[in-house]
């Protein structure tokens, strides 16, 4: 009988879904695959114990008892940040262990060094759980989509961000209320940083990108715009403009260099990533063949992403018992083929926009503001005015055509350091149609 | 270098998609596979001569010359139909090549046979491209949801038909109105029967249905009824309990026995289905691991179905290369584990109904009908009525809780033998929610 050894390193909600998905799922891939996955060993620096319905499974204390154990052919890191998760990836791919991973911190910031050292030793890298939980975007990138040059990719990657701004859409509610009721129903962490300020967006972005690209891109190549600041005025405005406001990353593959960002966005309701709301995922590519592929699902929690760490542990048991570990590159194309990125720098970035400016509701206001645009090229598509009690500023809201983030930037440095202006001006970039 | 030689049989509009592709794709594919994959040979019937980008591939008009040249590993079956593709689809197996299909006709009445005589001969079987067109929605059921028991299958499966239901629902136009307009526009055939009487869907949910469960589903299983007797009255009606019509396929695993079935259903305005619009087809998949997934995409054309095809004849070439050829069973279970059916008898069937009931205006009409409801255990959720011009019969329509199938036709056939009935009743099943 054929049979396919797991070490879990960390055994949080993710290591748990793992381990009951491999239980639950394992007559079911023994009939897809003729092999039984088994979960030999649980490393957890925490446990004494695992729940009964594990009795089967050692636990240890100590990562290195599964590195040395012989019998093991794919390790899970599921304890995610840094250290000592790098290290403990490096000595299990030093030790001709495959490594799974769900871990995407880690990926766009040390992919580099992980994917070059298991392309040393032989061994495979799984981290289809990194993006999108439980939704097999990984895959489809690099098999599905194979024949495609990728031109776009847009996506919902944090359920934490979206639920947060599917609230505010629906309830009005302003965002720090959000954010507390969501961390009281356990949505939010206590420290909510990585996902309402966009950064775990960007690491997923970071790795969708090189997948797509062939190219190596990090962390740092993002341009990265969270939530927090977004009021329950501009999704109202939003809607009069027929919009949602999502945290949206963004990838154009412009050629020459391609486009990284990371930021509110204003989507038209009619776009498919507009009724993706709560706590799901929706990301979307764009491939010169295939035109757009959205794939849609739960990007989050236990059982979703135990889908898809399983999915990645069947699938590199399937090369180990067939003898082609490799067959697909861990990262889309060819070691040799991955390059470095050009990322497009922002300031060069074209996208229409909507601005709301805090002025004084005094005579000529709207020629100046409306003159500076016209002086750095920004043409306005349309504009609304909200009215407040006398002698109050009020809102004035521009949606542009086409702009250029450049010239946006100086455009509001000058009407922002008008008299007449009471408060910084808000910008949101909206979802280019493409 | 590594070469992957392939034929195709069938040089129409997905045929020149594939080859336009390949050229297209080539050197990608060599960057990402290390192998060059060659267009070979084409086979056609009625052509004398191959565009000029084609110039380095034989054309032949006899696909006999494909099966018997032994640098051809892959044959790619592009005439669709049953006949002669069964018997070239079979040639090609016997004679230990590889095949690829976007024939969701055929495999859906002989695919047994198909499958059993390839896997007889150690040989693959393709057929991405024969669901949603360009969504890489096999590999997603087969290798990225492998750890999930699939509970339910929804989705919007043919182009034409969403596309019509659409351009009916957005612009209140007549079915027959908008056929013409789609056949005029090229988006419909001259015969639009497989398409819009739901026989296309139901072939793909055949083939969704066998890799889902591990059972061979036949087309015969399935239980279809089209668009065509769709009217604007029921569209408008439909928006008014905020909901969409569209052309689902649907299964449901009930554990003993699998719905299996293709209809006109009413979908909550919210749901993602409800939001896939046009030519777009959205496939949702409910796993007990991941929970809900849903792909989204262009379900036909040349590029789209190029794509997949060319995905397939990758995904092949990989193993070929690799020596790991059935490394994933073509139909997601091994063979020996793939059972024969029980379908769920439709007057079974539990969901919510939404009937239009065409009766004279007269005091106690609504008692009668509610009187009917009532004896058959059909519990009403809401009710609407549509005023008319006095002395014409009027549209009393209902929405119900939960209700069975079997109740429900003998309700109708009450219902419809009142005297105070001046038509019979037009009955829509609602998407279940779960």
């Amino acid at each position: 009988m054929k049979e396919i050894r797991v070490g879990i390193i960390g055994f949080g909600t993710v290591g748990q879904g793992l381990a009951k998905a491999m239980l639950e799922q394992q007559q079911r891939l023994l009939k897809k695959t003729g092999t039984t996955f088994t979960l030999a060993t649980v490393a957890d620096i925490a446990l004494t114990s695992l729940p009964e319905e594990f009795s089967g499974v050692t636990l240890t204390q100590d990562a290195n008892d599964i590195f040395t154990d012989p019998a093991i052919d794919i390790v899970v890191e599921l304890i995610g940040g840094m250290e000592p998760a790098k290290s403990f990836m490096l000595k299990a791919i030093e030790n001709k262990k495959h490594v799974v991973t769900a871990n995407k911190a880690l990926l766009s910031v040390h992919g580099k060094e992980i994917f070059e050292a298991a392309a040393k030793n032989n061994v495979e890298v799984g981290f289809e759980a990194s993006v999108g939980g439980g939704i097999p975007v990984i895959k489809a990138l690099k098999e599905g989509l194979v024949a495609n040059k990728i031109n776009f990719i847009k996506g919902i990657m944090n359920g934490t961000a979206n639920y947060i701004l599917s609230q505010m859409t629906d309830h009005g509610t302003a965002f720090k209320d959000v954010l507390k009721e969501a961390q009281e129903l356990g949505y939010a962490e206590a420290d909510p940083t990585y996902d309402v300020e966009g950064i775990d967006t960007a690491h997923k972005l970071a790795i969708l990108m090189t997948i797509a690209y062939g190219l190596h891109v990090h962390l740092d190549d993002i341009t990265v715009e969270g939530i927090s600041s977004i009021e329950p005025v501009d999704i109202e405005f939003a809607k009069q403009f027929g919009c949602r406001i999502k945290l949206l990353a963004i990838s154009r593959n412009l050629g020459e260099h391609v486009e990284a960002r990371v930021h509110p966005t204003m989507v038209p309701e009619d776009h498919m990533l507009a009724t993706v709301n709560g706590a799901f995922n929706g990301i979307q590519f764009q491939g010169d063949t295939v035109g757009d592929v959205l794939l849609y699902g739960q990007g989050a929690g236990m059982m979703p992403t135990g889908s898809a760490v399983a999915a990645d542990v069947v699938d590199i048991g399937r090369n180990i018992v067939n003898g082609s570990v490799n067959r697909v590159p861990a990262l889309s194309y060819i070691t040799e083929h991955i390059t470095a990125p050009v990322i497009t720098p922002m300031e060069q970035l074209s996208c229409p926009y909507y601005f709301r400016i805090t002025a004084l509701d005094q005579p000529g206001v709207l020629a100046m503001i409306t003159g500076i645009f016209g002086k750095h090229g920004i043409s306005i598509e349309s504009m609304m005015q909200q009215t407040r009690d006398t002698n109050e500023p009020v809102y004035i809201v521009f949606r542009t055509h086409l702009a250029t983030e450049g010239d946006v930037e100086k455009a509001i440095a000058e009407i922002d350091a008008l008299e007449v202006c009471a408060g910084p001006t808000v910008k949101i970039r909206l979802l280019i149609a493409e």
